[in-house]
């Protein structure tokens, strides 16, 4: 087990990673504030991993609330997080009960938005279960819902009181998702690690395989990458914003096509493409940092197009996204491999090129 | 005008109380991130006040969003609040927009826990319009709505960059709303500033009568109580918990009238009374305590007693209230006139007399 630090002064926590944390309850009954707990996961985990994860704490002598919702990004909404409120009341849970998260980013998301406002916050554990959950989401607290009228439009910077991450869970987890949240570690390499991107280019087939020592040092590299630069502005004033590298445009995706259709790494692929071909045209990059790009994304198994909903029609969306700033749009660019920055200044005219550049047809 | 300061390091405001404040806009433009504000009133005070806001911001270079919500306790919920997301996001509202609370307690809850949320938290500020509001709900970041089953179960603490109380707005206040916010103000007497209840004791004719030298001094010696108990203990792990004499039994009447029935400020009153019966029979206070303090509260046109829904439900909704603490209700009880204490000690059998002593019928 190798364990990373979040240091955000009194609210700094521990990241495990390692195999079989799952049943590891002596890891989370310190963090807990009394002998209560609600698990909150989805259809799909539930089944895998619930019974060892809530096993564990029992035996501890933790009653446990079980909360199963619906599976998939649709579902990261007012009325799946009312479901938890539902529960959480029903059965009693008070102040001091803990909620974990066991699941991917949509659960992580929906959980934390839960215990950040449950009874006006309760003490919160991370259990991600996906590699996208593990290398990006359940680290740094952000949480919240979707709103028909945008992504992550509704939520809570909350910090958890732990982050497990257990990488068996990674075994039975689908390729498509596995390829997503591969995205978002070689977002870590694009914007501030140019060596764990040449890393990537090395390994890439090994992850692909699930070799289990390969993924244990890419989640580990991207979580330390991610505490770094959460310890450095916690609330996205400022350098935070660069883990955005391909989510503007991405969130277009997502919302042009309807949540669900894409997985959020997929869109961030795409979008990182996006990004890149505007720092291209913007003269930051060579023809050759781009095919290097695409080609690793690609090996990852991922779109490094976007689909042809029109120049219009992305730029729409983007001007709904959290970045607008005064009504200048913020884009996360490149300004040299490995070394990411915060733009307002693309001419809009750049912009809509690139998009039309990276999609199909 | 007089000005109070909430001690909070670097999340410190400034609480303004004083006559003609909302066409003080000069007040309000040095608290602003960017020159882009939303208001959020209701239908009651939007006629009334709204223009005038809106109008000093405006000459101000300011670009103002106006969101009018229907008015009443049972607005405070889930769809109201959505209906803030909705406006928001069609206004383009971003994350350096102001929200500004135009209102009672209701719109400060739901506008100050759209505020934490919206974008994961833009500013805010108070500009309370109900006497309840100027001297305990606009201080001390406390945010929120109901839930079907639970009073404030879902919300954040919050705290606003500026509170701005114009006494001039409780001129057109109902008189059934004047006397609710008096129950708060004698609350503060009670748990800590007996010399204060003393003082209302020799002045609620004039506070009646509506006597603006008068409500200034009650405003401003309920704030400096409330800002004295909110900087000793933010996110109530303690001492704030006193701030809720008569809260529990009063959550008991509102839910199990319906939220709305009773103004919040009276269900406080007889939730109080109980509270004092209760400790009357712990020893803790005499006969004349009480006798005195249900005068008072008679003079401040407020019941003192309860209505008949019986021990049994009363205790039901206690025991979801978020003073439970590891399954024991937690009460706020007076040990002598000016002391509160935190007990978790009284016998359910006397928390039950206590109850059918102080409800009608």
């Amino acid at each position: 087990m190798r364990t990373l630090k979040v240091a955000l002064d009194a609210r700094s926590y521990p990241i495990h990673i390692g195999d079989r944390l799952l049943e590891r309850g002596d890891l989370i009954l310190p963090y807990l504030k009394a002998p209560l707990v609600a698990i909150v996961s989805n259809e799909t985990v539930a089944p895998l991993y619930l019974s060892r994860l809530a096993g564990a704490l029992r035996a501890g002598g933790v009653q446990v609330t079980e909360i199963v919702l619906p599976d998939g990004e649709q579902y990261k909404n007012w009325q799946t997080l009312n479901r938890i409120f539902d529960a959480l009341l029903e059965n009693r849970c008070e102040r001091a009960t803990t909620i974990i998260a066991l699941g991917g980013g949509v659960i992580g998301d929906l959980a934390g938005f839960a215990a950040a406002t449950y009874q006006r916050g309760v003490p919160f554990i991370q259990v991600p279960t996906t590699l996208l959950a593990q290398v990006d989401s359940s680290v740094g607290g952000k949480t919240g819902i979707n709103h028909p009228l945008g992504k992550n439009m509704v939520g809570a910077f909350y910090q958890p009181r732990l982050v497990l991450a257990d990488t068996d869970t990674l075994q039975t987890l689908p390729e498509r998702e596995l390829c997503a949240g591969l995205a978002e570690v070689i977002k870590y390499g694009l914007i501030r690690d140019l060596p764990f991107f040449e890393w990537l280019e090395g390994n890439m087939d090994r992850l692909r395989a699930r070799d289990a020592e390969a993924l244990t040092y890419a989640i580990e590299r991207s979580c330390s990458n991610k505490a770094e630069v959460v310890a450095a502005d916690e609330t996205e004033s400022g350098v935070r914003a660069l883990l955005n590298l391909g989510h503007t445009f991405g969130h277009a995706i997502e919302a042009g096509l309807g949540y669900g259709k894409w997985l959020h790494g997929e869109a961030v692929a795409a979008g990182t493409v996006m990004a890149m071909e505007l720092s291209r045209r913007l003269g930051w990059l060579s023809d050759g940092d781009l095919a290097r790009t695409v080609a690793l994304f690609k090996r990852a198994g991922l779109p490094t197009q976007g689909p042809a909903l029109g120049a219009a029609c992305y730029l729409e969306w983007m001007a709904l996204d959290k970045k607008v700033s005064s009504g200048r749009l913020r884009l996360i660019l490149l300004e040299a491999m490995g070394h990411g920055v915060i733009s307002s200044d693309a001419p809009e005219s750049e912009i809509r090129a690139a998009i039309e550049a990276c999609c199909h047809g």
